[in-house]
């Protein structure tokens, strides 16, 4: 059995603990905390929760430390620190950081003896995958990868920071004609608000002057200037009973020619369509914890990305069987 | 550059040929066929053509020789014989045995302290990768393949050898109802005749008796008769002018539940539309020659598969170039 710990029990900490409910050959050891374990009521019964600060005395008991803080503020320092006394993985997901994140999560790894898998998930994870894959096959292609339908938490946020709005809900969605368009082969150049529309469901408090709000919104510099965006009030019971999940997906499209004289045409495309983005994201995160619990059984020691680990290593199957099965 | 040898110049060798074009990183060094060099021309300038039984001769001016025979007689013995020889890469597809195939390489690859990778393409191939992956992140699920649109060589002869068939072309056609079914994540039991229709463009011999070539054809056990079959009598024009490519393409999808109380959904979808199956087969085997290249050099021998082979060994760029453009 692989000691599985969770480090931040929010959304995907708690889709963590059911992805561990799902792979047999995974337990679930602990869970840190930084709010007080007191007031932090877990799913699986008879796992204790711990104060964050109390992880390291706890290694011994724990093979893979997923952890499940944020991408700003939370895994630059996180990650790194607990590299030194566990196997880490994480789904930092600031694509622009992610080399320097790299250099820090190998540097304390290399030297302590573990393995770090970062940015596991699906976008940074199954995601760039399929954009490396289907690169090599296609060289000289080109590739579009496409969000949703999916709530976005960062536009969703930014939303309630106006004033007068209650409560928010996001949705990015892909343009349909611009999916068929990169289907068709044609290469098109995309501009921001020919590849995605936004929704945007808003409670407003009482009195609130809508037409401000509504302005606010689709004029919003970075989020929503650039794109199409509709805006629908609604009351808090719908925003409840409507729009409670927190669902997404998207596309990964790649086109390309082969032939002598570039005379075949080729269109690979990866998608996904989510109920829980924070179940999925944790799913993914327990293949690659069972990866890491091996890289190091092997002695292999550093960091570690999705590019880098074997399939084979994700599954419970040995090589035998997975041959003889999904080959 | 990577110095590419081809055994074998039809259909797929051609491929192979046309993918080392696309691939900056790679040259074509030899080919070898079993027919007379020199009434074998080739694409590519000045490069030499030699007889298949000379191979081994050559061995020191090729990096990865490409087999690019039949799975039922030609690759059972080339794979395993020329591993001796080489770094080797097939397209095996008989999927019951690759076990055995596998075993064999192994053994010669690993004797002469070669690497090995059978069954690259696209099933086996991406195909296999998707449902080790989609498989690896919602244990639990289901997955299914379609094949389609796509030519079927094998049954395409069998028409052939009705008495009274000149030519015939033999379409694998999955059925979109079934597709959606699958889709909506209710894990359908479908039988054969739900998941494929099959679609025949015969061209008859003059005077030959239409009614019993259909019967024949749709009655045909194993290839037709536990299919929907749609018979199409056209002219040698026609099948010229219409049926004269090789498509061929498919879906890998994976449904399965997350959560406590497996209370969510989720949808992975691979699919492949391509408008040439040995091209694309070509093409994958190429980026996978760069692999076996590089854990050549690693000092690696034996025999791999695509689930035993790290993701970034197939692309000419740096991990550091990957993390930072495709993570």
């Amino acid at each position: 059995m692989i000691k599985i710990g969770i480090l931040g029990y929010g959304n995907l900490g708690r889709g963590i603990e059911c992805a561990v409910r799902h792979n047999p050959d995974m337990e679930l050891a602990a869970v840190f905390t930084r709010r007080d374990p007191e007031s932090v009521h877990i799913l699986t019964e008879n796992v204790p929760v711990y104060r964050a600060r109390q992880a390291a005395e706890k290694k011994d008991e724990i093979d893979v430390l997923i952890l499940c803080g944020g991408s700003a503020t939370d895994l630059p320092w996180q990650t790194p620190e607990y590299a030194r006394y566990f196997n880490v993985v994480d789904s930092f997901d600031t694509h622009a950081k992610i080399p320097e994140h790299f250099e820090a999560v190998d540097r304390a790894a290399a030297e302590s003896g573990h393995v770090g898998l970062i940015s596991a998930g699906w976008d940074p994870g199954m995601f760039s995958l399929n954009r490396l894959y289907a690169g090599a096959v296609l060289p000289g292609g080109r590739d579009y990868t496409f969000w949703g339908r999916g709530v976005s938490q960062g536009h969703s946020d930014a939303i309630r920071r106006i004033e007068g709005v209650k409560d928010a809900r996001q949705y990015t969605i892909p343009v349909e004609a611009a999916l068929e368009a990169v289907r068709s082969g044609g290469n098109p150049e995309l501009t921001t608000r020919q590849k995605h529309t936004r929704e945007c469901f808003v409670v407003a408090e009482e009195g609130a002057d809508l037409a401000r709000i509504e302005k606010e919104i689709v004029t919003m510099p970075n989020y929503f200037s650039d794109y199409d965006t509709a805006v629908h009030f609604i009351s808090e019971e719908e925003l409840l009973r409507d729009h409670g999940g927190i669902p997404h997906g998207g596309f990964v499209i790649r086109t390309g020619k082969t032939g002598w004289n570039d005379e075949n045409s080729h269109v690979i495309e990866y998608s996904l369509k989510l109920d829980s983005n924070p179940e999925f994201t944790a799913s993914v995160i327990a293949a690659y914890a069972r990866a890491v619990y091996r890289l190091h059984q092997e002695g292999q020691k550093g960091c570690r990305t999705v590019f880098d680990i074997a399939p084979a290593y994700l599954c419970p199957e040995s090589g035998e069987q997975l041959r003889k099965h999904l080959l």
